[in-house]
C-alpha cells in the first residue's frame, strides 16, 4: 500500500538538490543555454545511454568513472552535442571541471550536452557562464529552460510518494526531447533525481525496466541521437524507500517524460497511441507498433487528419510480422474502418474516423487476430513545420 | 562482345508489343488512368513482388496461374490499389478479364493496379474503358501516362542490344514510382518487355540478381507498399540471346527505372546516391547506405542544402553496424568533411561542401575505414512538397 501524488513545481523541491540556468551566450538574445544540477551530499548516480555507435564524449566521459560511483554535481549545456568530438570532447570536458574545481568542491563532476554534432565545445564561453553559478539557487524552472533546443516549452514533472508506514520520498524529472526521437531513446535528456533511500542496484535495474515501455516507445522521426540520455541521481535523504512504490513513481515520471517529449516532437501538433495487440508474441506486437509511429506516411495522413487506414495496414503488412488481412481489425478510438478482411469503411464511417483525427490527441487500435501479445507506441503528427525546423537547424 | 545501345522511344518498338492508356474517368479532367500491354503471341513472363504481407488482389491473382504460364495481355490501372479487397478483389480481376475475353482473346491475362489501399475496383468505369481498347495501338508514351499516380513524369527506357553474330533484340520498360518508396520495391510497378530469346530459367534468376542494386536500393520513404512489382514479358521474337548481353542490358534498365523513380520522390528535388564503403561487409554496409538513404534528418538537411555531417555519422553510428568514429571519414562528392575522427570542417569546407549541395544530384561517401564490404543506396531530399502531397492524397 502507497499513494503516488502529482505535485507541483520543479526538481528544486527535493530536498538536498539545487538547481538553474544561465545564459552562456550559446543561444541567441541571452537565452539560458547552460545549466547545473548540484546535491549537497554525494548522490548515487545511475544512466541509461543511446545505442547509437558514436556516444558522445559526455558519455564516454561518464563512463569511465569507476563503477558505483557517486556525484554532486551534473553539469548541462544546450547548442553543441559535443560528439563526434573524439578525445579531444573528453579532454574539454576535463578542462572544464578542472576550471570549475578552482572554486566549487565538486565529486566526481558528470556533464551532459544536446545540439549541433560535429564541433568542440565553446569553452570560453562555457567555463565563464558555469563560474557564475550560485549553487544554492533553487531553479527547476530556469535549468528546464536551458536545456531547450527546438523544443516548444519545458518539460517537468514532479511526485510525492507516501509509504504505507507514513515515510514519504519526492521524485521528479527535467527532460528535453524534440528532435531525433526514436525507439531506442533519442536526443532526448531526462534528469530524474529523488530524496528516495533507494539501493543502488534498484536504480539500474528499474531505469531498464521502465525504459521499454517508455522512452524507447516513443518516435517522432525514427533517428537516433549520439547523446540520449536518462539520468537518475538520489541523495537518500528521506530515509524513506519501498522497492515497488519506487518502481511505479519512477515509471510515472519516465511515462510523464516520454510523452511530453512525443506530444512536442518538432511541429508535431498530434500525440498518438499505436495499440497493438493480438499478436503472436509482444514481440511483434512491437515491431508493428514502432512501424506504425515511424511511417511517414501514417505521419502525414495524421498531420492532414485523413483517416487513410489503407496506409495503416500496409505499414503493418511491411512490417513483416505475423499478420493476414482477414483476421486484422482497424478502429481509431473505437471507431472502427477495417474489421477482419471486411471493408466497413463507408461515407458515415469516414465522418466518425474523421471526427476521431480532429483531436489533440487519440489513439489508433489494431487488433492482429492471431495472439496475444501487445505494445504500444506512440508517436506524432508530421507536417511543414518538421521541415521548416530540420531543413534550418544548423544555419 | 555485345553492344548496347540507348534507344530513343517507348516499349511499342519492340516487335509483337502493343500497348495504350486511356481514360476511365477514375482520375479528373480526363487523364489517362487505364492502359495495357498486349502481345501478339504468348510471352513467357516472370515477376518479383512486394515483401509486404497484405500483396494486393492482383499480386495474387498472377501468382495462382500455373508456374511458367504464359499471356498475352496485362491490365493497368491507377487511383485504386485493388488492395485489402480480400477473395472478392480477385473475383473482381477475374469478372473484368471474363467480360473482355468476349471481345478480344486473351490468354492467361494479368492484372497491375496502383492507387489508394482499401477500396473496391470501379468495376463498369473499368471494363467500359478496356472494351475501347484498341490491341493494334503502339503508344507507350499514353501507357507511361497512364500509370502515373504522384509521379511528377512518366518514366521510360529503351535499348537496342548487338550480340558479336550480329543479331539483336531489344528491351525497354515504363514504369511508376514517386510515394511509397522504400528498400525492398515500392509503390512501383516496373514492367519491362523484350523481344530477346531469353529462356524462362534465366528471366527469374536475372530479375532478382539485378532487384536488390536496382529498386531495393533506392528509398523516398522507407515506406513499402502492397502492389509493388517489377514484370518482365518476352515474346521471343528475335530469335537473339545471350546471357551476360540480357543480363547487362535488363540491369541496365532496371537501375534507369529505379534513378528516374527516385529522382521523382515525392515533392524531391535531389537525387543522392549514399555510397557506403570500407564496411567489414557487404551487408553492414548496405544497412547503413539504407539507414542514411531513409533518415529523415538527413534528407531534410539534403532539402535545405545544409552540410550537416553529423546527422550523417550519427545515423551511421545509430545503424548499429560496425564502425569506428576514429576510422570515419565523409564526403561530399570530393569535398572531405570528417577524416578518421577528425573534424576539418572549417569555413571554407563548409562553403565547398554547400556548393556540392546546391547540384540536383550528387554523392555521400562514407568510408567506414575497416574492410571492404561496399553497398550504393539510392534516396533524394525530403520537403515541404512530400508532406502536401501526403497529407492531401486520399482527399
Amino acid at each position: 500500500m502507497f499513494t503516488i501524488l502529482p505535485i507541483k513545481g520543479y526538481i528544486d523541491q527535493i530536498d538536498g538538490f539545487y538547481c538553474n540556468g544561465v545564459s552562456a551566450g550559446l543561444k541567441p538574445n541571452g537565452k539560458f543555454d547552460v545549466g547545473f544540477i548540484y546535491s549537497d551530499t554525494p548522490c548515487e548516480c545511475e544512466a541509461v545511454f543511446t545505442l547509437n555507435k558514436f556516444q558522445a564524449a559526455p558519455l564516454v566521459h561518464f563512463q569511465r568513472y569507476p563503477k558505483n560511483f557517486k556525484t554532486n554535481f551534473l553539469l548541462i549545456n544546450a547548442k553543441n552535442a559535443n560528439a563526434l568530438t573524439g578525445e579531444e570532447g573528453i579532454e574539454d570536458i576535463n578542462a572544464i571541471f578542472a576550471e570549475l574545481g578552482k572554486k566549487f568542491d565538486l565529486i566526481n563532476p558528470i556533464m551532459s550536452s544536446t545540439g549541433v554534432i560535429g564541433n568542440r565545445l565553446p569553452m570560453d564561453k562555457i567555463i565563464n557562464a558555469a563560474k557564475s553559478f550560485d549553487l544554492s539557487a533553487k531553479s527547476g524552472e530556469n535549468l528546464s529552460l536551458a536545456i531547450m533546443t527546438t523544443d516548444a516549452y519545458p518539460k517537468a514533472t514532479m511526485y510525492e510518494v507516501i509509504l504505507k508506514d507514513g515515510s514519504k520520498f519526492k521524485i521528479g524529472s527535467v527532460a528535453k526531447g524534440a528532435g531525433m526521437i526514436n525507439p531506442n531513446l533519442a536526443t532526448m535528456l531526462c534528469f530524474i533525481t529523488t530524496d528516495a533511500n533507494v539501493p543502488r542496484a534498484d536504480m539500474k535495474e528499474l531505469l531498464l525496466r521502465h525504459t521499454d515501455t517508455t522512452f524507447n516507445a516513443i518516435s517522432v522521426d525514427g533517428d537516433t541521437s549520439t547523446n540520449d540520455t536518462v539520468l537518475l541521481m538520489a541523495n537518500g535523504k528521506s530515509g524513506a524507500y519501498d522497492k515497488e512504490a519506487f518502481s511505479e513513481a519512477l515509471r510515472l515520471v519516465m511515462h510523464d517524460m516520454a510523452i511530453a517529449i512525443v506530444s512536442d516532437g518538432e511541429g508535431a501538433k498530434k500525440s498518438v497511441a499505436f495499440e497493438v495487440f493480438g499478436a503472436v508474441s509482444d514481440r511483434d506486437a512491437e515491431i508493428a507498433a514502432k512501424a506504425l509511429s515511424n511511417s511517414l506516411l501514417v505521419k502525414t495522413a495524421l498531420f492532414g487528419e485523413d483517416p487513410n487506414y489503407g496506409r495503416i495496414a500496409s505499414t503493418i503488412g511491411a512490417s513483416r510480422i505475423e499478420c493476414d488481412p482477414k483476421t486484422l481489425t482497424i478502429s481509431y478510438n473505437d471507431v472502427v474502418v477495417y474489421d477482419k478482411g471486411k471493408i466497413v469503411f463507408d461515407k458515415e464511417c469516414e465522418i466518425r474516423a474523421g471526427e476521431v483525427l480532429k483531436n489533440q490527441t487519440f489513439k489508433i487500435k489494431c487488433d492482429i487476430g492471431l495472439g496475444n501479445g501487445k505494445f504500444t507506441a506512440y508517436g506524432c503528427d508530421l507536417g511543414y513545420e518538421y521541415v521548416k525546423i530540420n531543413a534550418d537547424y544548423r544555419t
